[in-house]
C-alpha cells in the first residue's frame, strides 16, 4: 500500500531528552527522517549546521518568513525557531514520515494547519528530574534554567492539544512507545477507509 | 501507573483469522487476556467449552439476556453470541486488558455503551483470499460460505464505526500491529491527562 507518510509533532520541555530520542526512534525505523529546523540561535558545542539546526542570522530567517518558505515559525527564548516547508512535503508525499522537534507554539501553528498529523508531548518522569537534568547539561547558567522550568510548567498546562502523552522514564522504551504510535496510525480507520473501500467495492 | 486496562474490541469476517491472530497477541502480552464468549453455536471439532466459547442452551441464554447479564449479545447466522459481564469488568479495574472477538452488531452495541474502547477490524488481504480460506476450511457446505461472503460485504459498509483497520496480510505481522496499537493506546492524551496534571500540578 502505498500512501502518505505521516507528520509526526514531537514537543516536551527542554531537557526531557527530545533529541536523544528521537535519534534511538530513527535507529528503529527507516521510513521515518527528522526534519532539520531552522534557528537563530546560537550554535553548542558539538552540534553541526544542517545536522542539529539550520543556523541562520536573523536577517536571513525574516527573510524565508516572509516569503512563506516556513511550515510554522516561532520565537522562543530570544530565538527564533521554524521548520522550512522545503524538508518537510515533498518527502511526506514520497511515504516517508517526517518528524518535527517543536515547541508547543510552534505545534500549535501546525495543528492548525494539519490536524492530520500525529502530535506526541514527551514528559520527563518528574519536575526533580527535568530540573537535574537541566542543571547537570551544564550549557546554561541558573537563571537560564529557572525560565526552562517556568517554560515548561506552562507547557504543562497544553497537554490537551496533543493526541499522545509518553513519559520518558528511559530513552530505549519511549522510542519504542513512539515507534508503535506510528506503526498504530497507520492503521487508524480515518486514514485507510478509502483506500479500503476502493480495493473492496 | 496504575491505571484501568484497555477494552479491546477485534471484529472481522468470518475466516479472517481472527482467532489464529489473538492467539499470537497473547504470547506476545501479558497484560491482555480475552474474554471468552457465551454462544448457543454448535461445538466444533477441537474447540474446547470455557476456552473458545461458553456453550450453552439457548434456553440458558436468554435467562443470562433477562438478568442483563451481558455486555452485549446479538444473533448472528442462526445463533446467540453474547459477551459475560463477569468475565469483563473486574479484570478491566485491575488493569488488565480485555479483547472481545465479536461480530459486527456486538461490537456497536459495545460501542454505545463503552465509547472508550478501541474497536479494531481486521480485514482480509482479498476477497478471492477471504473466499478459499472458507473454501478450505472444510467446516461448512457450500452455501454457508456464500452467506458469509455476504455478511462480509454487508460489514465493509460500517468500517467507519471501527478505530482501526488492520490487515491481516500474514499472523505475526497483525499481531504486531495489534500489540502496537495497544501500547499507543495507553499513551493517548484522553487517558493520560488527568494523571499527568495530578503528578505535574
Amino acid at each position: 500500500m502505498s500512501s502518505k507518510g505521516l507528520l509526526i509533532v514531537i514537543s516536551g520541555p527542554s531537557g526531557v531528552g527530545k533529541g536523544t530520542v528521537v535519534k534511538a526512534l530513527l535507529k528503529q525505523r527507516n521510513d521515518t527522517e527528522v526534519s532539520v529546523s531552522a534557528t537563530t540561535r546560537q550554535r553548542r558545542d558539538g552540534e553541526i549546521d544542517g545536522v542539529n539546526y539550520h543556523y541562520m542570522t536573523e536577517e536571513d530567517f525574516l527573510k524565508i518568513k516572509e516569503q512563506d518558505g516556513f511550515v510554522e515559525c516561532a520565537r522562543f527564548c530570544d530565538n527564533y525557531y521554524g521548520t522550512l516547508k522545503s524538508e518537510v512535503f515533498e518527502k511526506l508525499e514520497s511515504g516517508i514520515n517526517i518528524i518535527l522537534e517543536i515547541e508547543v507554539q510552534g505545534a500549535m501553528n501546525v495543528r492548525r494547519k494539519y490536524p492530520e498529523g500525529v502530535f506526541i508531548y514527551i514528559m520527563p518522569p518528574s519536575m526533580s528530574e527535568l530540573r537535574a537534568r537541566l542543571t547537570g547539561r551544564n550549557t546554561e547558567p541558573p537563571e537560564i534554567v529557572e525560565e526552562r522550568l517556568k517554560t515548561a510548567k506552562w507547557e504543562f498546562t497544553h497537554l490537551d492539544k496533543y493526541n499522545y502523552i509518553v513519559e520518558n522514564e528511559n530513552v530505549p522504551q519511549t522510542a519504542h512507545t513512539i515507534s508503535c504510535i506510528i506503526e498504530a496510525e497507520q492503521s487508524r480507520m480515518e486514514r485507510k477507509i478509502d483506500y479500503m473501500k476502493e480495493r473492496f467495492k
